[in-house]
């Protein structure tokens, strides 16, 4: 888990804000080595500011290269990110693949994506160890320069991150959410009635914390009924007592 | 894994752009089913339809409500996407381990998304059963509404994808691109000079045929420096051959 971030070249950008877009998309998950090919503009580019959000260092920090060649000579793991891969025999990997691979590696890799229209050409993709290829929904595959870079990004950092899902303890199926309401209202209700809501500045916690009570444990549709019966059941006895 | 893809669920989403970007985002990923509580300028909006890229059966299908409770009555596992979750007692989960629970199970789930500028609300998040945080550089989180999509949209494709990455069968070390190229040019001028670039109406595809040959196995840097002697041994035999 030793390798630096990947490095993230793009291939001839063609606007600016894209880049911005691709700083921003980059900083979040701790990749900042930032490499243009002969970006269309040229660079600096004053509308990458903008779209970067706040990842500026990562805009001044990029380097700018005349050839892909050039941009990836230190480079030993390549992937190069396009749906076009089937023309070159390459292994074709995910996100996740890559991830987990360029984390196992010391030597530094990096990330390839094409300009915004037309993709990294054929001749760009010989420079590429692997294809990295997003699996999408086959009836509609449509990320943009920036979701791609993102999705790259978001995959190395995760297969590094250290965060742990907390698990529930019950996993009894939930009520569905109307049924929880129902039981929120019949307890707000009786409580109401029963003088519970005052003095008015308790008002508001006490619902907030009636909710907290009644939701947390995502009861299940008869827990919800049961719970509900014993309302019922207090209430008749206080109203008898009234009587 | 029989699990129908989890409605999204935009609270009171301000920039018709944006409904439009999220409408995109899940459909790359397989989901379709997109509700609107209370959105800021109405529905439909006509800023929408650009930024969707062609994903405008997501927002003809999307359904608005006044309420987040209406919204999410028929749902059984309720996601908020936020980082502000530690307000309430709920587990919070990473968008991966989120999928994996949705695809565990039959019930519908539904993933919140708050307003852009401020995010979900405690009086919203009291409808969850979990709170979805995505994992982001410490030092930078700027994940904007339709990137939060897509990483929750593409975390519930990729549990449920059976692509597979193909894998290189020899793991040793590539050798620097730039070794590479120099091998490339070495071969690339020891065969100019043995005439083999003939007819000229061959030179682009002998070209790519030799890269792809030189470039395909990721030979090591100490594979790269055999190869060039074995060049140089071929081509100072045929000279001797000439004298």
């Amino acid at each position: 888990m030793s390798a630096a971030p990947p490095a993230v070249i793009l291939v001839r950008p063609q606007l600016g804000q894209n880049i911005g877009s691709c700083a921003r998309a980059m900083l979040n998950f701790g990749l900042t080595d930032l490499r243009l090919v002969a970006p269309r503009d040229g660079w600096p580019n004053v509308d990458a500011g903008p779209s970067a959000s706040g990842a500026d260092s990562v805009l001044a920090d990029a380097r700018v290269f005349d050839t892909l060649q050039e941009a990836v000579a230190d480079l030993h793991y390549i992937y190069a990110t396009t749906v076009r891969g089937r023309e070159l025999t390459r292994p074709v990997v995910t996100p996740h693949r890559a991830a987990a691979e360029m984390r196992e590696r010391d030597a530094p890799s990096g990330l390839l994506f094409g300009p915004e229209r037309s993709g990294l050409l054929t001749t760009d993709l010989v420079v590429a160890h692997a294809i990295l290829t997003v699996p999408v929904n086959p009836a509609f595959g449509s990320l943009n320069l920036a979701q791609a870079v993102l999705l790259a990004a978001y995959e190395w950092y995760q297969a590094g991150a250290t965060t742990e899902a907390s698990v529930l303890a019950n996993y009894d199926a939930p009520a569905a959410h109307g049924e929880l309401e129902g039981l929120i209202e019949a307890f707000d209700a009786e409580l109401t009635a029963a003088g519970y809501f005052a003095p008015p500045e308790t008002v508001a916690a006490k619902r907030m914390t009636l909710r907290n009570l009644l939701t947390r444990p995502a009861y299940s549709g008869k827990e919800v009924r049961t719970l509900r019966g014993m309302v019922t059941a207090f209430t008749g006895r206080r109203r008898s007592r009234q009587t």
